[in-house]
């Protein structure tokens, strides 16, 4: 395995392997690597003949009263993690080439980018964006590798590639939970013990929803929203930031549940700001009735 | 020669391309081609193995009450001039498979894109760096060839590959002009016989800006700004929409003129707007002194 920062020397040696008719696969990461991301990495290693997986954590994406500075990094041990993995590239550019002075170009997928953790997090989607556009560019893979625990996030990547043309297939995978259910995320190590427990409703009070959509047929996104809800206020010590029921492509809340959407919770829990979500999809109705 | 319109097809023909070793070199136009866009072509036909030119007209970078309905399109005479300049591949993608419904991506170079042209024409930039990159993406081409002649355009374009990390040269040429200094726009076609003598002046103006800077030594912005508007104000019919003295890099007006600038201007003649630039630079002081 080979630890490149320099873009120049990533783009040669992603050349160098196109011009041998190799595939390349990209896990692009904010290192800090839980088994959510092998999982990506994973899935990379079958369908790719070289693995880039970039470690960058984006100053872009953070807001100017987030954590950029605390934003756990950890590149000896992700290190050891990509090589166990069979990596072929860990890319790890600096911040100062990825955005020297003068830098000033942004792409924005409007709606989508302005919505949920858009709106609790103004310019996130907008740095995201811009930071995997230009990861693209460098990396110029075959596939990309996107976790489906940052749902928001992997609908408007998707909707960038379409949109501007990009000659890339996005790859989604299946969020990973521990044992306990919670969704595994890099901020995760910053619960307590009681904050965990607190986590595991998360999923719980998710799982309610689907329950209620898929095997209760409830239609009524209000009382889908009501019951969720009531779970996650079950514990003082959660804040909801957002729960939401919305089409799974416009990301926009439809007047009753008639077809697969998403639910997606935002929820602060101590100093901790932790995201989850579920797909629901009701029973079609019998056709032979 | 072969005329592609759908983008699956364009990406194809590049592949093949390149899987052969070839070099792809390409020219963004909207069409309407005349000796500038032409001179752009034959820099293209030296520098690539393969000459892309695409035609078209881009909705996005016209604002609801500008000429997209009325620019001039002519496709068969368009055609027979590639023809003549041994053109490879016309690529005329229809807008519907550009701008889909539900497009919502857009790319925009800050500070550059909001002044200038940008002042004057809000989301023209936008609509530009959008469509290139769009077309830089199913093209991919190792050459695209832009005209000095819309110089503002040029600088943000260059802005945005390198910010975009976008794999492709950027190569600039000069602007084109007629017998009587008129630089060669598909726009021209407009002008009467009276307002294509008033046009002759925008080029007399810029020039005796670089005179005052080069051969005058001249280093006030001010006297610069006065003199050359003087010119221009001698023209009745002529309507200063800006006139500019600009950093080269940053568009910025400089405190004095100590190396090279742009003179940038934009005009109105009768019902046509005109844009027009030259680039000065004065003597280096003599360092024998």
């Amino acid at each position: 395995m080979e630890l490149i920062r320099r873009l120049h020397l990533m783009r040669e040696a992603v050349r160098k392997a196109r011009a041998e008719g190799k595939k390349i696969a990209f896990v692009p990461t904010m290192g800090a690597l839980h088994d959510g991301h092998l999982a990506l990495v994973r899935r990379a290693r079958e369908l790719g003949d070289i693995v880039v997986v970039s470690i960058f954590v984006n100053p872009e994406q953070f807001g100017p009263d987030e954590d950029y500075d605390t934003y756990p990094r950890d590149l000896a041990r992700d290190t050891d993690l990509c090589v166990e993995e069979h990596v072929d590239f860990i890319f790890a550019p600096d911040p100062k080439e990825m955005y020297p002075d003068g830098f000033r170009t942004y792409v924005e997928v409007e709606g989508l980018s302005s919505i949920l953790e858009g709106a609790s997090r103004p310019g996130f989607f907008r740095g995201v964006c811009t930071a995997v556009l230009k990861l693209l560019s460098v990396v110029n893979p075959h596939f990309a590798f996107f976790g489906q625990k940052d749902m928001q996030q992997a609908v408007i990547v998707q909707t960038m590639v379409r949109d501007l043309n990009l000659n890339v297939e996005i790859v989604l995978c299946p969020t990973v939970r521990d044992d306990d259910g919670v969704a595994l995320s890099s901020r995760n190590v910053r619960l307590n013990v009681s904050e965990r427990v607190s986590a595991m409703a998360l999923r719980r009070a998710l799982e309610r929803g689907r329950v209620l959509i898929e095997d209760q047929g409830v239609s009524s996104v209000e009382e889908v929203e009501t019951k969720v809800r009531d779970v996650l206020g079950a514990d003082e010590s959660i804040k909801i930031d957002y729960f939401a029921v919305v089409d799974p492509v416009s990301l926009e809340r439809p007047e009753t549940i008639g077809g697969e959407v998403l639910l997606l919770l935002a929820v602060w829990i101590g100093q901790t700001r932790l995201i989850d979500n579920i797909s629901a999809c009701p029973e079609p109705p019998d056709e032979a009735e």
